[in-house]
């Protein structure tokens, strides 16, 4: 009986987590209400509190998500580039970054909207879905630059998401910052093209 | 008469940019209130409709301020340094925006917060700050990189404004990106070092 119990709750887990993932691709991360869930999922709003603690770790479920497609998109683009250059790579990856946060805008945003505060309960697959993205931008910084101690390599690993990151969120935003695609492309080439050069 | 009635219009406007801003810092840019401002102000709702012709303009001067004491603050970090080889210029530009930053993270958060699309009527002066802002980033980046073309030149300004954007950002939340203060300063020099190297 437990199991089947088990089983149910891990069925209703997953549909929470797509109807999440749908509500916030269409209306944002504020939009994700218990009631609203529920009465889409066909189940009480108790139920969802069974399946989750509380929204919170919905949103992070759904971000879990988000974040493995990620990781996967970026290991995809630069799984091809094996032999090629480092500095190939680490522009292939960032291209990949802006294709992602362009065709997943909504999703992605999520990402960075939620309330994740250091010291508070972070899942333990976040910090392995972290490090692993983390990982793929240390292997080709590593190799640019072999004068740089490991502290130094891992800021310049940091500095170097948090740019493209940059680039990407005011790029993709309807500001007078924003940039055409093409350019955004150009800029994230140019930027890391510099590196160890 | 009609100047007396301009220079009564002129003090509410300055008086309610200093308490329109007072407010963004305390409770950030969505808690800008006609009515509260109009309390605060001893003014009538209507006055500040005839002061400003709505509250998206209130904001716009409020950030202009903003805008220009950080160009003020960029500006004064690289003057002293106009003998300094162009490197340190850019590092030196990266670190005040970080000091700003963290010194005005309300009013500086404010900046971007703001809905300024692009077509909509954004103001002179918000494009002459904003181009003063890249004149100082573009004169290093220019000397680093005497082999790329204009239009290069100006995207890779462009980039790097948005990578340090970016790593100031992502830093400055209370998040698990968050990082201190020395290491987002490391992270600064080691990115903008690597320019023309």
């Amino acid at each position: 009986m437990a199991s089947k119990t088990q089983s149910r709750r891990d069925d209703l887990r997953t549909k929470l987590i797509e109807l999440g993932e749908a509500e916030i691709i269409e209306h944002g991360l504020p939009a994700l209400k218990a009631r609203d869930l529920a009465a889409k999922a066909g189940c009480s709003v108790g139920a969802i509190y069974n399946a989750f603690p509380d929204l919170h770790h919905l949103a992070l479920a759904i971000n879990g998500r988000t974040f493995r497609r990620l990781g996967a998109q970026v290991a995809g683009a630069v799984e091809p580039l094996a032999e090629a250059p480092a500095c190939e790579r680490l522009v292939a990856m960032g291209l990949a970054y802006l294709d992602f946060a362009s065709q997943n805008t909504a999703a992605w945003r999520a990402l960075f909207e939620i309330d994740m505060a250091v010291g508070e309960d972070i899942p333990g697959w976040y910090m392995v879905a972290l490090e692993a993205l983390f990982d793929h931008i240390r292997r080709p910084v590593a190799e640019l630059r072999p004068d740089l101690c490991a502290e130094d390599v891992e800021f310049l690993v940091r500095g170097l998401f948090s740019s493209i990151h940059g680039i990407v969120w005011l790029g993709l935003q309807k500001r007078i910052s924003a940039v055409p695609r093409p350019e955004l492309s150009r800029m994230i080439t140019l930027i890391l093209s510099e590196i160890g050069q």
